[in-house]
């Protein structure tokens, strides 16, 4: 393998405002105790065995290079509400993979949250994969100039 | 170098129906024998002496953090036909990289194949660098309700 | 941590014309000296003490795989202009991070290393932290057919 397998994770939401949206989505990682790390998207697994730190280790190492799972939106339309979550099917068995899943949109929380869990739910059926948990974070917003939210499954080791 | 260079490869393709956009991409990794890893996506260079793992490690190790050049394509409109394609131009010498093209489309497969091959040419030609073979392949699907399609260049170890 | 933190880093600018999109983009990399590199594009941090490199070791190794925060555009309207810049903020106290900020746009070289350095400002304002300095790099072009623009931070070790 060219990179290392992940061997614990954690939950993080954070939303902002800021002068543009890279700046509001930069202060919602800020909000969200991973702003001084540097994520690297990634499709979206939980490795097997893979497990919860609570609480994360906030602030993380600055600069660090860290795989993430995250869903995000920024909006530049005033009194717009937006909403990330992301949520992991955790499988039955602890041999077999977790899945995250990730949605945003111009919605309230709730709607948002029951999306992702679904397709959490879709995904493990697709697998024929049993869930034993499903764990979900959300973050929603209403923009006051420009805003963003942020939802995420950090992998750590 | 902080990340090890990948010495071998392999190409997946795969397509899929969904419950949303994203369970469809997943279906199509899934189908593809890459849906239980984590893909970071990357531009798109074959290593010099890269050599082709045949058959591929599929299913890989589960969560695994894998880079991948790909091209995708989500369609959310029922009878409409999308298509993905990458293809790898391999250097005439071994000493010098290859070029991965990643090109998507709503339309038939073998007019995605073409263009991709056509891209590679080109920027084989930009480098001034000879082309040994180009390698290729491609997913189409007609979407029922919500499909998918992925092909793939997995970077591995 | 999974991945090593990077120790080095170097800025680059390029322009191209390409047969598509993607070869201009290609094009774009081939022009900056990371044209035959995987970049692993990544959100946005300079770890504290990264030392600048310079001149930067272009070429860069092949195919290695490379953490880069870039900005990057294309087009095919020809006769438009389009600009990209990256802007890093130096933290006065060197055991903080620098922020690294992207921002592209069909706008003139000046329109946008002008806001890109306004969004450092604003990101380091938000963190509390003074800035030492500011470095900026960027690319602006006239696409003729099919044109692309990319300016990076890569980070190294």
């Amino acid at each position: 393998m060219i990179i290392k397998t992940p061997t614990k994770f954690f939950l993080v939401n954070g939303s902002s405002e800021g002068f543009s949206l890279l700046n509001a989505f930069d202060g919602a990682l800020l909000a969200s105790g991973v702003g001084d790390t540097n994520l690297v998207k990634m499709s979206s697994i939980l490795p097997p065995s893979c497990e919860e730190i609570k609480p994360p280790p906030v602030p993380m190492p600055q600069g660090a290079l860290v795989p993430t799972a995250y869903a995000s939106l920024c909006s530049d339309v005033p009194g717009e509400v937006i909403s990330a979550a992301v949520a992991i099917g955790i499988s039955n068995d602890a041999n077999r993979a977790g899945l995250i899943m990730e949605y945003s949109a111009k919605a309230e929380e709730k709607v948002v949250v029951d999306q992702v869990k679904k397709m959490v739910e879709k995904g493990m059926e697709m697998r024929n994969r049993g869930i034993k948990e499903i764990m979900a974070i959300s973050a929603t917003y209403k923009v006051v100039t420009i805003g963003a939210v942020f939802a995420a499954v950090v992998l750590w080791d």
